[in-house]
């Protein structure tokens, strides 16, 4: 059994109040994320966090300084990410943290910090926040790829100050967090330059670095401070935001945390060790506003909202924390009427900036179910609201299974699956196809008798001879085929599934995003496992101790 | 250190006069293709492959076969691959020579294995030749992702035999010869039901293995042989193979072999095992025939294509037989006008059959190169002859270096580069694109300057401004700077550079193929490295044993 580093559960909950290794400073249309690492603040005991290295716990701040930025100050429009450190800007992830962590966590934690640096290009892609690098100080390994994640990267020009992925060189890994999918697909570097700078400790600096494409400026230190804020203030005059909007507040999540449940809100997810499973059964909205001023007014109460941020959280809870659950059941209870009138509001005012940032978080959140390594299953059950966007959960499971009628006794409503306009189009995947689309790919015309359905309460019988659902059983076959379902998928090797789940979720086309979770972090976790990295003599364990790692030279 | 189940080298030359586990039989425009695993002729001791199932052994046959059914039967438009025992297609890979494999033949012998697929596909999409599944009875596993290679699968409906894709369930592992990506990308099944079908021991047949698209056609018994026969010779009216042309014989490539070097005719492969690498130095032709009745009375002789698959067995040579050379250094040495007169031959002549095959051969020989877990240098020197075709090797390779000038007392030519028409499309990547397309990904310009040079020998000089070559360096630094940079590529971590390069060489658009290498095999590479499939307890090991696999339920 591999040993984890962590043994308390890891919170994803903080706030700018909280953070230990970022400040946020809003001033007008341009914020300041600055990175000032607290080297005593490792998220695991022992570990020292030098030269604003970061580890899990300094990657969770940011990713809710980005979420934040978007909902609570709409008048920022360009974030400058820049060190509070003399002459370094991130030295990327701890080595000592990544070392001592089991197999399991370098990947979550790496996916993570994936997930954050594309929901920076989220912002900036669609939200228009834009994002820049400010390297006042060297960027090397997960630095650079936080830099290479934003718009555009500034790179001091004092003959010491240098981009580097020194993965290769210093430790016998990959970068881990889009580095080279970035350096070949975003900004197009030559792929033997590529190559050249990927096999060096020392990076590039000046002329060559922006020469080769690796940065996108070079500044001198005397005219930096200036350089920087007008580049800022140049990104911040391409937003569409909105002028005089008042953000919305995002308060702590509530919820209760027993050994088998979590209770939020709007989310629920039991525990079952045994069956190792987790089923999360999503409520729907009890109301809605009656117009954007009352979604305005709700603020991080609107259902939408409050639903997603509360899924988000399962979703990383059991991620890092309850790894030996290898299957997700997704349920719902609620009102399917009230979801898609939510859908409707989410529809209406697509153009305004909250909605816009609702619909762009809900994308995000399915994005992070679809790249999550457990199998997913949804339940579509009497009582049960998978419409419109829930209906994502449907589409996002491996299969999705229905109950056909109802049980003798249940006065709840049949089960029904009901599409809205956002599910064509709203929440593409990460491969850019929304998930119908995905799920239609060999079929345009079903694709068509789908969306022609929008709006309509299909039974299970409509639902599963229009493609949508996987199967449906009615009263005498549900228990038994659900629970013989359930237990066959626990049977199986959970690596198995990891592969082929990350195989079959992403048919057809491929894009940068699914190159990072695909080619380049498979390739990774394969490396995370061998001995040339994790053995005894292995790069991990002699980095830092003075020793050479020995190296089994043999190719595979 | 892994230990390795060959202690022999594996030969890659065969033919059907030697094959002990394929018939071909040509007659007339439809050729069969009969696989009748003999169960005694396992590659490596103590193997059984019992009920059609394959080791690298089979394969080597089945490779060959496809390649001389291209060359020595240009009468052949379809290709009906069968099984020569009853009720049984193909069991596929041979569980117990995987097992006991070494890690990095496991990966070899997948990645062999996909290569012969895609010449499958290879040869039905350009080359006139269709394959033909014909599976008369059940083909699991490896022996159905064969017949997924296929242009048409034929399923006997005899109530018994089915198609599955058993490896997760059995053996807790993928299907690894592309059976996942072409289920859904070339075949297009719907996720879940290619989830349904991947979790499932039993597979599909009959009518639900029609429905589901995992064949195109199910027959009865009755009508099995006159159904298989009409159905080839349909496949066949399609073809634009000629009508009365000759074939040409591909006799077994002449070399020898000394511990430290392989000398074929046109190829000479240095092996420096305190250096960790191999040179591969490839002479160009001394004479190309005046018109295209010379190239094919040449026939095998005829440069390009002795020169390829000369090139090809060292390439095969080296990935099984000496795993530790982690680098393959190309030299050439001849005359470029030399090389660009037969150049000239293969794209004036390029509707002809012949010279179809042989530039689709080469392409495929690139490819194999691409695909090489083996860091790649091409070094162009004084004396050399890196002019069209051959300029492929420089840009396949992660670094071309080029010696500007001459060194004192050499009267050899300098170093020149010279582009012809067939790297402007000719040779395809995996990713569809050419590789001087993929090398200029960010810089179409670049593209276009580098085209318009076309025939002209550039200097190094001129190459690297061009950004045709990675660097150049002159007499005084070229000797230092060589030793450096191999010695430093020597001594990094194996693992690291095979991730690196399997992202550098492939960026931008990506194919079913890439696909197949990448996400599949990368995924594949993890699990094949995990305790749940190798440890003590894990899958591959108690596989056969009456034990049931104990594993350890952590998602990763």
């Amino acid at each position: 059994m591999p040993q984890n580093a962590h043994t308390v559960p890891i919170n994803f909950a903080t706030d700018p109040s909280r953070y230990r290794h970022w400040r946020l400073d809003c001033a007008g249309t341009v914020a300041a994320l600055t990175l000032d690492v607290d080297p005593a603040g490792g998220l695991f005991p022992g570990t020292e966090l030098k030269l604003n290295s970061y580890d899990l716990g300094v990657d969770i701040e940011l990713a809710d300084a980005v979420t934040r930025l978007r909902f609570e100050h709409p008048e920022v429009r360009a974030v400058v990410l820049r060190s509070g450190k003399a002459n370094v800007f991130c030295a990327g992830a701890n080595i000592g943290a990544l070392a001592r962590a089991s197999h399991a966590h370098k990947v979550n934690f790496c996916k993570f910090t994936n997930e954050t640096r594309l929901a920076i290009e989220d912002a900036s892609g669609h939200s228009g926040q834009s994002y820049l690098a400010a390297l006042g100080g060297t960027a090397a390994g997960g630095g650079y790829e936080l830099a290479l994640a934003c718009d555009w990267i500034m790179l001091i020009d004092d003959r010491r100050s240098v981009v580097s992925l020194p993965e290769l060189a210093l430790l016998g890994v990959l970068p881990g967090t889009g580095g080279l999918t970035r350096l070949t697909d975003k900004r197009r570097v030559r792929r033997d330059r590529a190559d050249l700078f990927c096999a060096s400790e020392e990076g590039a600096r000046g002329a060559r670095a922006l020469d080769w494409r690796l940065v996108d400026e070079i500044v001198t230190p005397s005219s930096w401070d200036e350089k920087v804020a007008e580049r800022a203030r140049a990104l911040a005059a391409t937003s569409d935001r909105p002028q005089d909007a008042k953000g919305i507040a995002l308060p702590a999540l509530e919820h209760e945390h027993a050994d088998d449940a979590i209770t939020y809100r709007h989310v629920a997810v039991a525990l079952d060790r045994g069956g190792r499973r987790a089923t999360i059964t999503v409520r729907g909205p009890t109301g809605v506003p009656g117009d954007l001023a009352g979604v305005h007014a709700a603020g991080a109460g609107f259902w939408p909202l409050a639903m997603a941020r509360e899924l988000d959280d399962a979703i990383l809870h059991l991620r890092f924390n309850e790894p030996e659950l290898g299957i997700i059941v997704f349920r719902s209870e609620g009102d399917p009427v009230a979801v898609l009138a939510a859908d409707a509001l989410l529809e209406a005012h697509r153009g305004d900036w909250l909605v816009r940032e609702i619909r762009l978080l809900l994308k995000r959140v399915f994005k992070r179910i679809d790249v999550t390594s457990r199998s997913l299953f949804a339940l579509i059950e009497p009582g049960s609201c998978f419409a419109g966007s829930l209906a994502e959960l449907a589409f996002a499971a491996d299969r999705a299974l229905m109950f056909a009628g109802t049980r003798a006794g249940d006065n709840r409503r049949p089960a029904t699956l009901t599409l809205s306009p956002l599910n064509l189009g709203a929440y593409p995947m990460g491969n850019d196809l929304t998930r119908l689309a995905t799920r239609f790919l060999g079929d345009p015309d079903g694709l068509a008798n789908a969306a022609a359905r929008v709006g309509d309460a299909l039974t299970a019988e409509e639902a599963e001879a229009l493609g949508l659902v996987t199967a449906s059983y009615d009263e005498v076959d549900w228990d038994e085929e659900i629970r013989l379902t359930l237990e066959e998928r626990a049977s199986f090797s959970a690596d198995a599934l990891t592969g082929l789940e990350a195989n079959l979720r992403f048919p057809g086309p491929e894009t940068m995003e699914t190159r990072i979770f695909a080619r380049l972090s498979a390739w990774q976790n394969w490396i995370f496992q061998r001995p040339n990295a994790i053995g005894e003599e292995g790069t991990l364990k002699r980095y830092g101790t003075g020793l050479r790692p020995r190296f089994d030279p043999e190719r595979v």
